[in-house]
């Protein structure tokens, strides 16, 4: 791209640095700032910068909070007996959206990756086990993706849990809700026979 | 979405602002910038702050600038008697791209659009009518799509320099280098029959 302004290469550069948008994508997020009142990408900037110089890691949870301690750490109507182990935020956001769970969160960070170089070291595991030896915890969840890694994670924190005396169980895998059976892959579908559930009439 | 902190609903907020980001593209952008460096947040910030104080309209072509007259128009190199007429910033940049152009521009700035009330008098076309009274050009080539509001703008502006004594000419349409036929729409294929050229052994 030739770029009449210094200006405009700079902002490009910018955008493009972020994951998923090239530089026409970038351009076109330029332009559009551009084109809107000054006042619009002040307030755009001011956001990143108060979020960026502001955000905290919540002392308990390690989930990403405004305060030391977050908003659900501090809620004192959640269930503290119990534990939902995530790889990130994004998992907490998911599972707050079904409004279903009412325990607390324990966010690791990341997965065991040994590819990439992330040992159990660089993870929230060792803050997790301290949380359940200082007694209040009675059942961890785990809900970590069933990938190679998050398999991994799961046995490494089951293992160091084994002794804790609380309980340790994952997220139910089966076919999904409206998912047809046609469509579902094997190893999925063959754990949702083997792992059958009775049939509720009145689904209570 | 179930944001446990404002600050994050606030960024997330900005970013899905911009055009063609959703709310799961912004939150991702989010914690990308979370997940880096501060610094990195910082010098984003920067650049789009100093791209939107700074930016100017050149005097002369109007097209977005560093200083008051850009670096188009300022080029001693460049024929100054032929001027190729544009929507914006971006054909400006295309056309550069090809590296096939050494005349100057001028960016209009949109096109004529009777229904979301833009007229001639919202555009340049004034600037451009008056750079053509000044006497150093000597071609103005129209560069705008062939969409209804671009034929439109076209029609205006060449009806405007009828008297002028200028050359008004028009990019060529046709099939495009490396397309196949079959796959041409059945305007451009009729046209470029019509307007067929004489075929160059030695492509000079």
């Amino acid at each position: 791209m030739n770029f009449s302004s210094k200006l405009i290469e700079q902002a490009v550069e910018a955008f493009a640095g972020l994951p998923g948008i090239g530089r026409k994508t970038a351009l076109r997020l330029t332009l559009h700032l551009v084109g809107k009142e000054a006042e619009n990408t002040e307030r755009f900037a001011e956001a990143l910068l108060n979020l960026r110089r502001n955000i905290k890691h919540c002392d308990i949870c390690h989930n990403l909070s405004d305060e030391s301690v977050c908003n659900v750490c501090a809620d004192k109507r959640r269930d503290r007996s119990l534990v939902c182990v995530v790889e990130s935020i994004r998992d907490v956001m998911a599972i707050e959206d079904t409004a279903q769970y009412r325990g607390l969160y324990h966010v690791l960070g990341g997965l065991i990756n040994p590819l990439e170089g992330i040992g159990p070291g660089d993870l929230e595991i060792g803050s997790l086990l301290q949380r359940v030896a200082d007694g209040e915890i009675k059942e961890i969840i785990l809900a970590i993706s069933p990938t190679i890694e998050g398999d991994t994670t799961m046995f490494y924190i089951s293992k160091k849990l084994k002794d804790s005396g609380v309980n340790v169980s994952t997220i139910a895998r089966g076919v999904a809700f409206g998912g047809e059976l046609e469509y579902a892959d094997e190893l999925t579908l063959g754990r949702s026979i083997v792992a059958r559930l009775p049939y509720k009439l009145n689904n209570d």
